[in-house]
């Protein structure tokens, strides 16, 4: 059998980070190219503040517990810089994007800008514990809670009282976030949290008797019979299970980490599309039309998630299961979204698996789902290979 | 050869006609249903104003253009009465949804719901000449007039002045209403708005160099190198050209129709997939990837806005192009788009021309497009073919 946590690891090491410290870097503009072709040219100079972020916090997790290379922190902190002078309007909020220069192009009407920002700093404060980068993180992640009512502000266009729905979205970003900020934060309030989040994620969202997670229900949990109560991203998840995973073994919580075993497994076997393999992006609860056009796409961070996901479910219970889903999704995911030719990997794929979009980097693909999947996989694995030899 | 004219009246009539009659009409809530799925069934009961509207419009035209049949006029009645009464805010502009029974569900943040209002009131309004449609349909227009320079108001999520682009749809779109809108407007009011709206497709969003026509441009007119500023959209550019051949007709100017013609076929050359057939719905005019994840797919408003523009240009000029373009289109159309079993047509096929949802009605599909270029097809053609035997 193959050592995975070495391919992994060496995936990420050789071909994965290079590509981004030697195409993402803009060194007139600051920050990073977000949008890179097949060979790394840079096709748009735009610059998204949830991929900036992302790059941020890459760097600097990998600083912190990969290997203390100067250079990857030095990149954190080119982007950190960027971030810092031009990221956010005068109440705190985080942009959605800026062209080159730092100038704001699209306003703060996303939420998840401000929480992959809060989760950029409070990484890059450790690697380098300066008092400004934890106080970003912290405001930030203030201002996260004070909107998470309505995140979208006075961009939400829902008429109010006809039909509020909420969003998975959010609840399972915070579940990851409540972790990568722990540091920063008293006790009280991620206990706090965290017993929330389980309870929206676990209790809430999940459908007791259809098994999965719904994107949307009603504001008292309840199904609601509308495209959006319909929806159903097996991508997401199946990322959220991970992330609860490791709030259970944070809380040493054996019955959470099984349920997630449980619902990652129920959700793969519904996602994935037994004529060309993958997982789809899109469904529907009862089967009808979504208004997604893209739906049966087969997308990168949907199937990294996914071997994170079966790595750590078998990591932890033992679960045969989720060690064949892993193999199936890595045979997938190596063959289709792996470019033996110019490093990085693909983010998008039509329903049979060809390359949809030859970009790299785009506006939701960044260096982030590609270089993460890759370390959780090589870190999760390599502590049961050494237990059980190899995989 | 075929007479086209009588296949596709035959088709409107005995197929596309009697499919919403019998299904779209919601005795219940008022209005229409617009999710069907591909045997007719409801499978969604949101109503969408752009798609109500449209609906009351092609009753309300086919009552006045095609045949007086009662229950035409009746069907549109009936959505005109549920437009009337649930359509608007206390300001009059038109939501974008309502659910089941006239509840808003999203609030006006898209002007083309008013756009297609005022048409299908301007129409009910020549089958049923009461002031109050007519009032209706004013109103509107004016309104459209005032917001035109920010159709999406405080939604608008661009941050002002770092990139203004405008938008290629509404002029494209104005230039369609105002002949709709004729017999209720002064002719001062339509003259200086025809000259503007003209102006704006052929001499600012057509550029020279390419002889392609744009989604977006700089307030000046210039090109924008972003995402935005090099979209292209094939169906729009040639919807918008039979628009402009029926303001070449109506101004008696053969030089404008011999240029929509001409930027018209330059189009479907450039757009058409010389792989698998049909028309691209986005393309980057520098060859970049595009944002839209839907850019490689096949939709029915795109081919048969190209059948009209076609059968238009080859009627209005006897290009030979035009004729050919129409004849390739044609089979393309009916063999993909067309549902032999179970009637009416589908709306959105993949790259290779397969079914990627099954319906018949959705978010953007009604009883519009389809009904609409089979009677423009039919009347424009049956012209031709008296003249000439058959195309």
């Amino acid at each position: 059998m193959k050592n995975y946590s070495e391919i992994y690891e060496q995936e990420l090491i050789s071909n994965v980070i290079p590509f981004w410290m030697k195409h993402s870097k803009d060194e007139k503009g600051g920050g990073y190219f977000n949008c890179l072709d097949r060979t790394g040219n840079v096709f748009d100079t735009d610059k998204f503040m949830w991929l900036q972020a992302r790059e941020v916090w890459t760097f600097a997790t990998l600083y912190n517990e990969q290997e203390a290379r100067p250079e990857w922190l030095e990149m954190a902190k080119h982007g950190a810089d960027f971030l810092e002078q031009h990221g956010r309007d005068a109440e705190g909020n985080w942009y959605f994007s800026l062209e080159q220069f730092g100038k704001p192009l699209v306003q703060p009407y996303n939420i998840f800008s401000d929480c992959f920002a809060s989760m950029a700093f409070a990484a890059l404060y450790k690697a380098d514990p300066q008092e400004k980068y934890a106080q970003i993180a912290k405001d930030t992640f203030q201002n996260i809670l004070k909107r998470q009512q309505n995140p979208k502000g006075k961009y939400n266009k829902a008429y109010p009282g006809t039909r509020d729905l909420k969003n998975f979205a959010l609840p399972m970003i915070l579940s990851n976030l409540s972790l990568e900020m722990e540091h920063l934060l008293d006790k009280q309030t991620v206990d706090d949290l965290l017993k929330a989040v389980i309870h929206e994620v676990m209790d809430i969202f999940y459908q007791q008797d259809s098994g999965l997670i719904l994107e949307n229900v009603n504001l008292d949990g309840s199904f609601s019979d509308s495209f959006d109560g319909r929806l159903i991203n097996p991508g997401h998840t199946i990322e959220a299970m991970w992330f609860m995973m490791d709030l259970g073994v944070r809380l040493n919580d054996p019955k959470l980490i099984g349920r997630c075993v449980e619902i990652a497994l129920r959700t793969l076997e519904y996602g994935w599309d037994k004529e060309y393999g993958g997982i789809f992006y899109f469904m529907d609860i009862k089967g009808h039309p979504v208004q997604q056009l893209e739906w049966d796409q087969k997308l990168w961070w949907v199937h990294l998630e996914a071997l994170v996901c079966m790595a750590k479910g078998y990591a932890l219970t033992g679960s045969v299961a989720c060690k064949e889903w892993f193999l199936r999704l890595h045979e997938y995911s190596w063959k289709h979204f792996r470019d033996e030719e110019h490093g990085e990997w693909y983010a998008y794929l039509n329903r049979r698996g060809e390359v949809l979009l030859p970009l790299k980097g785009g506006k939701w693909k960044c260096c982030f789902h590609v270089p993460r999947a890759l370390f959780q996989v090589a870190r999760v694995l390599s502590a049961v290979e050494e237990e059980n030899d190899r995989l």
